[in-house]
């Protein structure tokens, strides 16, 4: 390999602390909302209409909040995992201000915890990562840890740092200076649903009941768009030597499908606030079939904010079986086979 | 299923003078022609050049008739067809006020007749929808009817009502008022094609020639830019228990594609203005073939436009299955099973 | 066939000194370069944002070089190429002033040469291509020879005319003009790489490690985007009957995924200044897993540009074999099964 070429950061290359700009700023345009919109078919009115998107409050419509989650991630591949093993979680993502079309967003991130694995082959890698627009406003931060592959197997393990990260996101985070004003204006009949912040009530759960069955072209291409370049999402060749034997889904993906079927019962949940957790409990491949049902965790209302409370939802994925049986854990507290992603955030739904 | 969940409506939720407002409108952008142009390559210079479309007297170059076609319908494919055993028809198709990148779609239908099958399991509804733009201008209007299951089969059957539904759409019914007028400006050396209106003749046919083998990715990712919901389409695990045993390609992407193909003998012919009826003769899956012929049933001078004519087509799109011998009926009269569309449009064609 | 119906022109159909002007021009836009993004996912750093392009002098991020070479191409296969048994060459392929989204491209040929096979079957057409704006200004030119069909092998064979053409862009030949002359304000670190131009040297190999999988979805929509209508793309039916049994990869695809996978290397050479030539030495299809390594052939300053200079490159693309042997030739000097693409070409790189 040439000294040109990037081989990414292994575990002895962090050090708490550490401060990464990541490469390739990106102007985000109607062209992605098309693609994205392409590949998985949101119906939220807010995102989808300039009128509707207006008439709240907003500049103009904001591009769908995961589209940002998934530029912002795919930045930080490239510096953070891209020898990683495994990605272990996320916390603490809380989404800042809107991003429209035309917005420019780049991506820095800081070490914020090491701890070599016992193994002394590998180590995890706690960092703070953090999306800006041109304006170096904060649209996305979140806290994500990786368990990273080591170059040199004799390099000397790091004082161990692991942080203290909140399980759930408190309502006094939320950036609501983010959030429309205007909400007296919501057409709840334009909009597909005339459910309310006070028609949620905590423990309902929602089958998603849509369902649709993933392309090796359709999350290759979603994964391009966020200039995401792990190498396991693309390389069949490669991929057929792996204990999968075949290209893995990006996460992501899974958390793109998951939130459009949640249009079926949560419709007027156009914003989402934070993510408190993810797990992506198993691997999807192309021809699974992905449905999703949700539970109501929590709900708040937001005290400097009299038109939006905060839902808090668990989302979870399956792969080839209906939600209807809401599946997550087995008798033995174990996730089913089926469950591919379970979600736990943040919605906003206008009171 | 949570209440909050639609299951759509059944037959016997409809009800003669019913009226429906489509969710989710849609703002279409540069973003939703380029994703269309990938999907089926259109080469009409007017939809896709705006200095060609400015010449001729549109403020910019027009959105591709069938994307707001394609978007209408799926609009209300939530409220009126989710339940669908089948499409039955089209009538009355016009075509009204040019859609520009930034115009927002909204929909609305209404009941127009209702007809219980003799099974007492099924009914065929009948609607008439509309798509308009942020304005309250009228971009398409149609008539279509689809069988509908019912839910509980002891609903008492409503009035029959079956609609008088023209079967063709006459010259004055066209929007004339929306058709440019400098066509005098028109280049038919960039529009790759020196056939003008007088040149059709009735009775002519036309093998368009090219073909084009769909892929899964690709008619998912057209149908859910559309927005279009029906589960048909996306669904790979519960289709494999389906009397075709899998996906179903929409049959707006088959329209498309012949209308693609078209352009191959049909140049300039640039703008739909109406769609007499439309058949769906077969089911289209991932790697068939499509192929199209057109035949002329008739041409007509427009009294109030000079420079447009109007020619009605036949589009026969074919797969698996050259188009050369225009296969169509065979000696009983019956489809050849390789027809999968029979559409019967008219087209405006300059003089 | 009708004779509305294009079948393209066959080798007698062509005369030295002839002009074609190809049909449909073609408006660019951000949704074209959302739609390129999905299918290559390039992270030059100058195309990707807006703030990054203004800062070292264009007027807003010029559209990826490769997007005006394909749609050019594409323009000009109706009238050249569609008759055609093989792609021979390219040759003094020249990029031009900067296209922006909005920017209407279309494109014209001039018949250069021409030479019967002695099988007098076929013969080898020879063409000059220019790119224009909508103000009439060169984006790209090129020459181009492909061996193409006669319809009549009793046609009588034209004079042989072989143009002369250099194997090499000179640097003087570079559209100077058109490079951003601001590059002090080039950020090294936003680019994602710290290379520049002085870092490069003769007979320097780089691996660009990364490697992405085609499916037919992806090459038909790349394909269709560009408005090229090769069969041999699009027709799985037909193809099944072809040597190679299934739909060919059009050659642009390999070129622009060598591309994006260049950047893991070279991150900072976001111009393309020229093509000097470039030989498809083997087809690919769906399912080939491509990778790519450049060699540094030359490296030149210009006049005239202080901040700039160039670099030619060899690129190869290889299927299903990691590029980190270079592998080109064998001991007899022929190509390698798994070499694809062999691209002579010349990049500006910050210096």
């Amino acid at each position: 390999m040439s000294a040109k070429t990037s081989s990414g950061n292994f575990f002895e290359d962090f050090s708490v602390g550490m401060k990464l700009v990541h490469a390739t700023p990106r102007t985000l345009t109607v062209g992605d909302v098309a693609v994205y919109n392409s590949l998985y078919g949101p119906r939220f009115a807010v995102q989808s209409s300039e009128p509707f998107a207006q008439a709240i409050g907003y500049r103009q419509a904001p591009i769908d909040d995961l589209i940002v989650f998934h530029l912002v991630l795919g930045k930080t591949v490239p510096d953070v995992s891209l020898n990683a093993v495994a990605n272990l979680g996320y916390a603490e993502c809380v989404f800042g201000v809107p991003v429209y079309p035309g917005d420019t967003i780049r991506a820095e991130s800081e070490v914020i915890g090491l701890k070599e694995n016992s193994n002394k082959r590998t180590g995890v890698v706690y960092v703070r990562s953090r999306g800006l627009n041109q304006r170096d406003e904060v649209v996305l931060s979140y806290a994500r840890w990786v368990m990273v592959h080591k170059r040199d197997l004799d390099a000397p393990a790091p004082p161990t740092v692991v942080p203290e990260l909140a399980s759930v996101v408190g309502v006094d985070d939320f950036v609501i200076g983010a959030l429309p004003d205007r909400l007296a204006d919501y057409d709840y009949q334009l909009s597909g649903s005339e459910h309310r912040f006070g028609d949620y009530a905590i423990g309902e759960k929602i089958d998603h009941v849509d369902a649709m069955t993933i392309e090796d072209a359709e999350h290759q291409s979603a994964t391009r768009l966020y200039q995401n370049t792990a190498k396991v999402h693309f390389n069949a060749f490669e991929q057929k030597e792996s204990r999968f034997g075949q290209r893995l889904v990006y996460g992501g993906v899974i958390i793109s499908i998951a939130r459009s079927h949640s249009f079926n019962g949560l419709g007027n949940a156009f914003k989402l606030l934070a993510i408190n957790g993810g797990r992506h409990v198993a691997p999807s491949f192309s021809g699974d079939t992905i449905y999703a049902w949700s539970e109501v965790l929590d709900v708040q209302v937001l005290g400097t904010h009299q038109r939006i409370g905060a839902v808090r939802l668990r989302t979870i994925a399956l792969k080839d079986c209906k939600a209807s049986e809401f599946a997550r854990f087995n008798e033995s507290g174990q996730y089913y086979p089926s469950v591919v992603l379970d979600l736990d955030y943040w919605v906003g739904i206008p009171k």
